[in-house]
């Protein structure tokens, strides 16, 4: 090795030692006659001291040295006399008497500090410079420690990993699917995985009992601050289980995360339906670090001639604690932030409890007194409190609901990322109505199986059938979910039929899973994490770029290297494809 | 779970115990009034016992489970009369009260047994069948195990596994790889990575000091029997290091295998120049199990007006120990062999040393009783060995003699798949010269650095140059190569331009990590490990398929599915591409 020990190693315990370090220069100040230099690698960083009575030709040399240049550096380990406490090398300094350059650097476009002046931009270009910088590095470090960790824990419950392959078969769902030219069956192509899905169900009919991949998955989709083209997944199938074992399981995977990552011990996760989710949150993800529920006022506030509520299908409301005293302007934002064109609504309404126990709406001229305290009871308001009320089609208005209590979570100071609140969501419905093809779609996918006695519903109200899945939700982002699988090919066969395929598109597409139940398929279920996701979160980022060491930027492009890229006529001869821009 | 243990965790510790097992029947027998039924998991096999004495209707039922049924079934663990101890399960059966068919079973194409009576085509295209079988899926989890252990060990010694790009940008030896074509970027493709090396430098370059990952990379070549288009690679790289170091930690690694998976200790990996092991054994992979060394013969031989001798630029012999009494019919054989296409050998010419001490040749007409003795001291041959000769120009002849020598390894049983050799190759050449382009290549990758003592030789005898560049062999298999790279502008530049890039072609396809350089690159190397490779070692397999779980065919297609397919039309006008076949 070209150093005997790595710039975060050195303590007083190391007094007298003579050591080499190599790194890069972090700072460097004159004082006097002396020198100072930090010098940082991945580790740490040390001071390294040069003295001009000493030598003044190797002080002249570190005087040269400039930012970030790699330099290996040997010398006694001494005693700092100023020391800094706060760093585990604060005690000692290097006193060096001999210095090589191994590398010069010109000066970096941004500062390779903690706190940097480079914009996003900038630091996403010189990705190999942000990345030098201790917080992105050390969301890698993260990543690579959950990374390990679940290998552990499942290796430990006999989990096999088992890789999947990452040329396979274009699907109908393929319109997501990048596609992939094959050379040798020129015309045709392979398709990269959204998920290795039916690959993980094949293993289950083989026996592995119990699979788990740590895998990279590809969809085709416009990018967004959570969504890469390229994303990472922790994928598990488990045999001869039923959905309680699932969540058992993986919510043991879950704390042990939370426990050997952060140190923290998750509580039990509680389990919430979907319907009841989206009854007190609007959401099948809701942010479970702060209440906030929703309050259906339905019963208490219609039939007072106030149209708006009249109206709706849906009155709600929410009490946001301690805000009786925002101005006019404030509940002024809230209503434009609502009337947002990506949230929508019309209007809000507001139940001010004052101090003095004084009740004050937006609407006073059609609700007296006594109607207000039935809202205040309802909604559960203290002196102090504002509830904000909102109307209109019962979905509709969930959704927006739901934004406004986000936006009450974050301006009350409730989402704070290094808490953290689990929950399971349950049973799923099955399927959901898609407008633009005017047909059910398998909320979660074609292979999740109904709940047994929802089935008889599939034929009279399809809507209504309750799914075997199940969603890990934490801290309002959904960080895993899955299913129990069909495993008969009947069931298999009567599925495809109400997602609109006829029986020979179904056996073109799956025949190669439906054949194998045939074969003796166990009963199986599983999950999947976004491993990207549950990376940002334990890395308390709301984006999951930065715990990405090469992530695209918006048009796609790797955030350095100009990809996608052309390729040459001759190339796309032997493929056999020309493009038609 | 639907189970309360599995079918190979019973024994005689378990008598009395009421358990549930779940599994596949593997096979049934009726015995008088009783019914024995074998249950399989992936954790063993357990048997299962019926009596029409004590229920009927239950043994009737078992009596009509077909091979490859899914069953659960309950009893008491009673002690078996007829104990099978070869079996951990053998000592014990469950007397069985109550069973339920979970899933039937068509009965399989083949028998689902360690020796099987499908072929390799029929086993191929049903592969979850084919998975179920031990030796099959014991292959998945020696992969498995391999890769919890290189984890392990990587993650002990401080480095970081961090996932690199799937969707790069294509590059120059793009020749050979796959393209993506991209919906965002209409006209232009991003390509699959054949190694994730840039990146890992530039990780380098970012001060991650110690990387690694286990990869799949992608090559759209030929298939053969080692070789997928899609490949598994443990990929790794280190800064501030030597090639010492190197060596050091990854025979660590290597070591660490033998030790975790097969029990055994490796003995310390000898190291060989490039040029020896081309020299003794005509192959920069050579299988060390066995010695038969190559022994040059031109001061002995020439001169003797044996035209084959004499104009040959070198002539070399095996010593094949203990064949003297190998029959004319078996010496034509091995000329058949060595005059196959593949290896293109115009003829072969032997030294017997018979048990009585006399010695024969086939050219006893141009050479003597002395002049054979002198063959036989520089061959060492004892009485009963039979030396093999051949003649002919350098390289050619010794690629054509090294397939000889491994055929006499296999003839005489030295090749044993369960004894394991490995050697480090060192100083391969940096570059060699491609008779098509008729211009050198490089011979690991342009990254590679050029031993300091040899730039100089760039510009007047580039294919002298030796470059910081090693191989792992074993047993006659590259397991694993690396390099010290270049971490300077300048030389890269270099070696760019003797490579046959200008200036601007080298900027463009590379200025990404040459520019890198330029912001503090540390010395750094590394090495990628075949894990396909090294895992058909482990399992005593010649070839990678039975490594992986869901292989392609030699036509590309998945084993099963019918993979790469067709995509439609409008795919294809959204992508912005056609097909022209």
């Amino acid at each position: 090795m070209l150093r005997t020990t790595t710039c975060g190693a050195l303590t007083i315990e190391n007094l007298g030692e003579n050591v080499t370090l190599c790194g890069w220069v972090q700072k460097s100040r004159d004082l006097g006659g002396m020198t100072f230099i930090d010098i940082r690698d991945r580790y740490g960083i040390t001071q390294l001291v040069f003295n001009m009575d000493d030598n003044i030709e190797l002080c002249e040399a570190a005087r040269n040295l400039g930012r970030e240049f790699v330099i290996k550096a040997s010398g006694a380990v001494v005693e700092r006399s100023n020391k800094n406490l706060k760093m585990p090398t604060g005690e000692v300094e290097i006193k060096i008497t001999a210095l090589e350059i191994l590398n010069a650097a010109k000066l970096p476009p941004f500062l390779i500090e903690d706190e940097t002046d480079g914009g996003d931009d900038l630091r996403m270009k010189y990705r190999y410079l942000d990345l030098r910088r201790n917080p992105v590095r050390n969301n890698m470090i993260i990543r690579h420690k959950i990374a390990q960790a679940v290998r552990r824990y499942l290796d430990g419950l006999d989990f096999i990993e088992v890789e999947t392959p990452v040329l396979i078969k274009s699907t109908p769902e393929g319109a997501r699917d990048f596609v992939v030219p094959s050379r040798m069956n020129a015309g045709e192509f392979y398709a990269l995985p959204q998920s290795p899905q039916t690959f993980k169900q094949l293993l289950m009919v083989s026996g592995f009992d119990r699979y788990f991949q740590i895998v990279k998955c590809f969809r085709d989709e416009d990018l967004r601050a959570d969504r890469q083209p390229e994303f990472t997944q922790i994928d598990c199938e488990m045999s001869f289980i039923e959905q309680e074992d699932i969540l058992n399981t993986f919510e043991g995977l879950i704390r042990t995360l939370f426990k050997e990552i952060k140190g923290f011990d998750l509580p039990e996760v509680p389990r919430m339906q979907y319907a009841d989710a989206m009854r007190l949150y609007g959401s099948d993800k809701p942010d479970t670090r702060f209440e906030m529920q929703f309050v259906e006022l339905n019963d208490i506030v219609k039939g007072k001639d106030f149209p708006v509520f009249d109206n709706a299908e849906l009155v709600i409301g929410i009490n946001a604690k301690g805000c009786a005293n925002y101005t006019r302007k404030q509940v002024d934002e809230l209503t434009d932030f609502i009337k947002r064109p990506q949230i929508g609504a019309t209007g809000l309404i507001y139940l001010r409890h004052n101090e003095d126990g004084s009740l004050k709406s937006s609407v006073d001229k059609f609700y007296n007194e006594e109607e207000l305290k039935r809202w205040s009871t309802a909604l559960n308001t203290q002196p102090g409190d504002l509830a904000l009320l909102m109307a209109g089609n019962t979905e509709k208005v969930r959704k927006q609901l739901s934004e406004l209590r986000l936006e009450m979570g974050n301006r009350l100071g409730l989402r704070d990322k290094q808490t953290f609140s689990a929950l399971w969501v349950l049973d799923f419905p099955l399927l959901e109505w898609d407008e633009e093809s005017e047909r059910y779609h398998a909320m979660h996918h074609p292979f999740t199986s109904p709940k047994p006695e929802d089935i008889a519903l599939l034929d009279t109200k399809p809507g209504e059938v309750r799914a075997n899945a199940y969603d890990m939700v934490i801290n309002g982002t959904e960080v895993g979910g899955g299913s129990i699988r069909i495993h008969d090919r009947a069931l298999q066969a009567l599925m495809f039929k109400h997602l609109g395929f006829s029986a020979e598109e179904a056996q073109k597409q799956f025949g190669f899973l439906m054949d194998a139940f045939e074969f003796g398929a166990p009963p199986h279920g599983g999950i999947a994490f976004g491993f990207d996701r549950l990376c940002s979160i334990f890395a308390g980022l709301d984006s999951i770029r930065d715990v990405i060491a090469f992530p695209k930027n918006n048009s796609g492009r790797d955030v350095m290297i100009d990809s996608p890229s052309t390729i040459d006529e001759k190339q796309l001869n032997e493929l056999k494809i020309k493009t038609t821009v």
